[in-house]
């Protein structure tokens, strides 16, 4: 039924980034003839698409043909079920930011499904789940690669994990993980030049698209705190959960309940002049404020929050919305190891799902 | 004979990188139970390390064991018969700089033996000898990896690829790709101060070890043209040679035919007006000036050469002997993907090879 040398992928989640993997994964399968990819499943959270032979749906009209499917989305068990009975190998590819979906992971791991994904959920929860997953992975030999958990398409995780796997001794990282926040602090806080009001920032930051719907999800700092987590662990530091260290929030205390993201809108304004003095602060030493995480492997210390740094730093320097991820290691000695760039977007994002695949590819196919 | 899940490792070279190399293979070895790991083969240009009958080497004493051997290398067609009838998958490690043993990778390669390599000459060779090597891969399915022959340990190639493979458009890649002009341009035209005279400047690099033994083996550029050579082929351009594109020397032309190094050195100082000449220019127009190479994929154009930049942009800022690439692509937008860091030295050199390796075992084994 199944050709000699063929792979099925099964995708969940159809939105901004999935949409993207759909475009860059049929380019990948008309350029690579092997192994042949073959579509067996897709759902968003209300429709599915798949058929119990397993024969396989085209890359190109997948989306339309869903958007008018009557079919729902299979309960996770029942879609493990599914793919592990399978006629080929299959890779889940998770373009949600679902807990339900991540922590079912060690079940598709655990029987030969292997994921690629975006989502931090998994390797940023509880460490107990981490610890299921990384297990199911080894004792079933399926991959699990999130390359764009951090960093979207930026080279984060790989470069971890090449460093430790080689033997580098990591002794800190440190960045701006948030393309939102770095948004942010670069026009609040420029290097040359004096910057809007805080509230401002963030009023253009929301009407630009850069922050979540709800502005506040951005500025408790647990997108970060999330990021944090998984890079700590990947360093070997046991990280329990992302609000097992500190996490400086920049919701002030009066306005974390109020309504709505509207109405924090509304009256950030008067909360100005607190990040004001944080900002001259720091111009008074001659640097500027910027929110970053920070990794401290021998103290075993992981932290979120602002810090002040001077011009010529490269995280004082950073523009746009990009981020920028320090390793300090042993081998690079006091000049780290830096990767910078676009850290959030469908395309890039949906690059890290991509190259995750192809990597997977080259390994069970 | 051999073990169900063994793989062998050649050695070709046991200089500063091999050296660094096999510490961090005994290291590996012992990490990774699977698959285990069996020296069948390791050799200077002088002496060998070998037996008929592939009983593995000891990684910790291989060193020691090779400086006191009467064995002689295999020549290279020999040594392929050999890696080709052992009873596991073979990876021949070269960690020469040799041309001659890059003209045979079509051969190791084209009998089932895998390569990882920080040698740039195969890969900035002919164009004959590229593709030679890549459709040997292509049809015996050996994998080629070779990390470390750009930017020593920093995930240059890597990223590359990943950029084109997920189907990214690489516009343009720019960047300062040798540690020694690094240095010697941070210390002879720095951001701040005002630096010292370049005779002088070249000179402190050879005494810190920074140059080659005769220093013009840097300053004439073809090492950084091989470096854009491999970047420009994996971007899509069949370019014929590291000497078919426009690259700018600092050889005075005076100094081109001198006898020796020492020579050039004492000579050198005679020159320095027109490198002061050049930096003052830049000073003029408030800009600083770095040699670096760039790609314009659209155009064609590639070239290796002075060129001034602003204080504040990444390449200016640089510090110590770092590289910086900065790859500019459709999806990154205005903003480049930047990776930069220490891009020579044994340790980090070695760390490309060995990452190379970790991903070759995860494919073949």
């Amino acid at each position: 039924m199944a050709a000699v040398n063929q792979v099925f992928i099964a995708i969940i989640g159809a939105g901004g980034v999935g949409k993207c993997f759909l475009s860059q994964l049929q380019v990948l399968a008309k350029r690579r003839p092997s192994p042949k990819l073959a579509l067996c499943y897709i759902c968003t959270s209300k429709k599915a698409l798949y058929s119990s032979d397993y024969s396989a749906l085209g890359f190109e009209d997948a989306l339309q043909t869903l958007s008018s499917s009557s079919q729902a989305p299979l309960d996770l068990p029942k879609l493990a079920d599914y793919l592990a009975a399978a006629p080929s190998k299959v890779v889940l590819v998770d373009n949600t930011s679902s807990e339900e979906v991540a922590e079912a992971y060690p079940l598709f791991l655990g029987r030969g499904v292997s994921i690629v994904t975006p989502n931090k959920k998994a390797f940023s929860g509880s460490y107990k789940l981490w610890q299921d997953i990384f297990e199911a992975s080894a004792s079933s030999g399926a991959k699990v690669y999130h390359e764009s958990s951090v960093g979207a398409g930026l080279p984060v995780i790989s470069t971890l994990k090449d460093l430790v796997d080689t033997g580098d001794e990591v002794t800190k990282i440190e960045g701006v993980f948030s393309g939102t926040m770095s948004f942010l602090f670069n026009s609040f806080a420029p290097t040359t030049g004096s910057g809007g009001k805080w509230s401002t920032e963030v009023k253009k930051a929301k009407e630009l698209g850069y922050t979540e719907p709800d502005p506040r999800d951005d500025l408790n700092g647990l997108d970060v705190a999330r990021k944090l987590t998984i890079l700590a662990r990947l360093a070997g530091l046991p990280v329990e959960s992302p609000t097992s260290f500190p996490v400086e929030s920049l919701i002030p205390n009066a306005l974390e309940s109020v309504a709505s993201g509207d109405e924090f809108l509304r009256k950030l304004p008067d909360f100005d002049s607190e990040m004001e003095r944080t900002k001259t602060a720091a111009e008074k030493e001659g640097k500027v404020v910027r929110f970053v995480g920070s990794i401290d492997v021998a103290t075993k210390q992981v932290k979120v929050g602002l810090e002040k740094f001077d011009l010529s730093h490269p995280i004082a320097a950073l523009k746009g919305s990009d981020n920028i991820i320090s390793f300090y290691t042993k081998r690079y000695g006091s000049n780290p190891l830096i990767i910078q760039g676009a850290g959030a977007g469908g395309e890039v994002t949906a690059m890290g799902v991509t190259s995750d695949l192809i990597k997977v590819l080259s390994q069970i196919s």
